[in-house]
């Protein structure tokens, strides 16, 4: 068979295993995100560089293929804000994509090109539907590791520039020791 | 948004809730399918007509969108061989799959145009990747429900036809308690 099929393990310290990719996310691959880029700059400056985030993947390379994902977010908050992961929409349309919850909660936000938002929870046993054309972040808001599965097409492609530069139109934070969704002041859709 | 973005909870009855679709298959819906076709024909002439499987599906109809389906086989064999799904090729190609076992344990057998066959366990948090060109059937070993997620191209299309016409080149079935992968003498790649 020219494409091998595989199987892969739920569970242990990765998430999924085995895995042939390995991305880590550190505070300073997000100083451009968190929305109190002072507070951001001030731990740096610290040394304060904490792990945000570590997705283990299996992924493919041909059209037609799948990769499937595994993402971990460590609890937390940059101030107010709590940890997240970078956000972006597929380089490539129409391509969409299913995310699984594994443990712990939280949310991902979906946004389209006008800035319109939609929420949904991801906790245990949530399959979560991102339509074409919707960039995606996920937030961690509870007190232990949000771990979830994400299948996308292999050809689909990571467009991170455009929210980097606009960011998302909502941000979740916590407001009298519950996540909150409000308003981002510095959207720039 | 165009296309809307939904969150489903998977577990009770039907695997995954809400859904859009759901498709039945009795025994009389797979009787070219099992090997002992004697066998089905006088079960089903003696007014036996068991279920053998369901599916639950949530359906999107555009390019680039995903189904996401729980199926449900039931234990039981016809003779010796183990419940399944009737299985089949993609009609739109290169597409892949991905399925995610929940609960029960079973087989997949994938199958290329040559009439090579790869088997992987579908277990409680296993993932099982079906890469391009692979027909695909799920066969439950077990005495309980097999119930396994799947997440796969929405415009990737069923053709039964060559399966219900060639068979699979093997056939699980049990032999002193146990399932086994044997040849299947009636193929016809």
């Amino acid at each position: 068979m020219d494409r091998e099929p595989y199987s892969a393990k739920l569970g242990g310290p990765t998430g999924i295993y085995p895995y042939t990719v390995k991305v880590e996310r550190y505070l300073e691959d997000l100083r451009e995100y968190f929305h109190d880029r002072k507070l951001v700059e001030y731990m740096l400056s610290r040394g304060e560089n904490p792990l945000i985030y570590v997705v283990y993947e299996i992924s493919r390379e041909s059209e037609g293929e799948f990769n499937v994902g595994c993402t971990i977010i460590y609890p937390g908050k940059v101030g107010d804000e709590y940890y997240f992961t970078k956000g972006h929409f597929h380089l490539k349309e129409p391509t969409s994509e299913v995310y699984i919850g594994i443990s712990g909660e939280g949310v991902i936000l979906m946004q389209d090109r006008s800035g319109n938002v939609a929420a949904e929870e991801i906790k245990p046993g949530t399959i979560v539907y991102i339509p074409p054309g919707l960039a995606h972040r996920s937030i961690n808001t509870g007190k232990t590791d949000l771990v979830f599965l994400a299948i996308y097409p292999s050809d689909a492609g990571h467009d991170y520039e455009t929210i980097r530069r606009s960011g998302f139109a909502k941000l979740v934070v916590e407001r009298n020791g519950k996540p909150t969704i409000i308003d981002n002041p510095n959207y720039r859709g």
